[in-house]
């Protein structure tokens, strides 16, 4: 019998929470962002904790962690097409950090909100033997178009914005200069505020945990299946066919991952706020997630990035 | 040269990321919440974290400590006489944490919540080597309700709700069985509302960082002064001369401290939602906070709990 989190891991541990906070699925716990009803529009609101041992590579700035801290919250904002409004932080931090390095943080997490229209309007400063830091985003988004996770439709077609790969380099050599492919993500913001307003998508996710565990949330919470094509999917250059497997799996891409109607390709084009879409599979009735490469398929397996494991 | 936090201390460090964050003071980052302007209201955002190694006594059970996670973030609604809405919760966790101990957290987070009209709404969960779990918690308030810290003026009455002493039994002897005054706090926001409603209260703040420490923001942001009596603040029975001292400067007392005008007094009366009321001084010109015992007048020093130091 499990007993520990080394035990069950992150998603069973999600699991049993959501089960004990909201038994009968009224509060959407499972969706990127906390969703208040606020008359004409719903707010949006999130947080997502950044831990020094876990996420901070040695040698990590200030300001690149400052930055990222911010970035990983406001891409679920992202996600589902809101509207940032402001940002808090609490930050739990050692007595013998440095103040300066305190002081790029922090500028780090202000370029980061001014960048994507958002304010730094508040936080807590706590003492802790490690880094943590702790974002909370809020937004807003019309009530209509509001995109889910759980409206993916058999037929529709499967979208991804822009190209899976920057992550990669620092796993293969976790340099110094290879920490800001890593952590300078930009929240899909724009491209997220687009593609809800355009009525066309059906549900939507950001990939924190790598493409294979968005693709398995989005599968369960629409009750779906899908076939993806590895050919389809957009990589960056001078990646080799197993360097593109790994990508498939790798956490911390912070594209959007997202479903529309069959002829919704020809209302979107192949830009979506002057980035990149790209069309990489199909919704099928489910539960199945079928990988196609070279024509041959295979089950694409949940090995996206998975805490206590 | 102050360089590491440990020198500086965590009211310098904040002083110094709201003037970076917000220069021009138009965000009232030194708030007990972050504001939000939603056209008829406000939005009320506030976050709180909670370390192991500095806020968890040993031996502090789950329910214990989530209930704490929760009533921290939800005062700061109240203290600005919010209504809650909901609150989300970053928990970084260890491996080998027991997963019936992370049950029990969520059990005391949602005791909490329910019990003060919140609900759960969502979280992270992240691997780190000790607990740290960031609260936020999500209210309204009226735009012309909403209890600031800043509209303090010389004449008005200074108030306090309830009695002071209860965490002290766990400071002077740190036994389990004195874990439970000291961390089931209750968020006095039934309290909060209805002083918010009366129209009468010129500032507000809770005494999360003690009462000397409260009073000198009160003091601060409203640029005025105090003299307060300590024979007009109510105690818990039982204790001697030298433990009224020590509360003045207790962390951890979550009661609401709040002016209002001389007539006041009249229309509050003695309790507020069944909560005792006390007047314990009076707003003077600045910026001296004045202590009167027997007779005697000293300065009242800023010794509550301030983190790094």
């Amino acid at each position: 019998m499990p007993n520990t989190l080394g035990d069950t891991g992150e998603k069973q541990a999600i699991e049993a929470l959501i089960q004990l906070f909201d038994p009968e699925g009224k509060f959407r716990l499972g969706d990127d962002c906390a969703i208040i009803d606020m008359g004409t529009e719903y707010l949006l609101v999130t947080t997502d904790m950044v831990n020094q041992e876990t996420h901070v590579p040695e040698g990590t700035g200030g300001r690149l962690l400052g930055w990222y801290a911010a970035a990983i919250n406001l891409s679920d904002i992202a996600s589902m097409g809101g509207f940032p409004l402001g940002m808090l932080f609490a930050m739990g931090l050692p007595k013998a950090l440095d103040t300066e390095y305190l002081a790029d943080i922090s500028k780090g997490m202000k370029d980061c909100c001014e960048q994507n229209g958002a304010k730094v309007l508040g936080g807590d400063l706590k003492e802790n033997p490690t880094i943590s830091i702790s974002g909370t985003a809020i937004g807003l988004v019309g009530k209509n178009e509001i995109m889910l996770r759980n409206g993916a439709r058999p037929g529709d077609k499967v979208f991804l914005t822009g190209r899976l790969g920057n992550q990669l380099a620092w796993y293969e050599s976790p340099d110094a200069h290879n920490l800001e492919p890593l952590l300078k993500i930009t929240p899909r913001l724009k491209e997220g505020q687009s593609l809800a307003q355009s009525g066309v998508v059906t549900s939507c996710i950001d990939l924190s945990d790598g493409l294979s565990t968005s693709l398995h949330h989005l599968a369960k919470a629409s009750n779906v299946g899908f076939e993806v094509e590895t050919e389809s999917i957009s990589f960056i250059s001078g990646l080799s066919d197993a360097d593109k497997e790994k990508c498939l799996h790798l956490g911390g891409e912070f594209e959007l991952l997202f479903t529309a109607g069959p002829r919704a390709a020809s209302v979107l084009g192949n830009m979506v706020s002057g980035t990149q879409i790209s069309v990489i599979g199909e919704v099928v009735d489910g539960p199945e997630i079928t990988i196609i490469k070279n024509g041959q398929r295979s089950v694409l397996e949940d090995r996206g990035y998975e805490h206590f494991r």
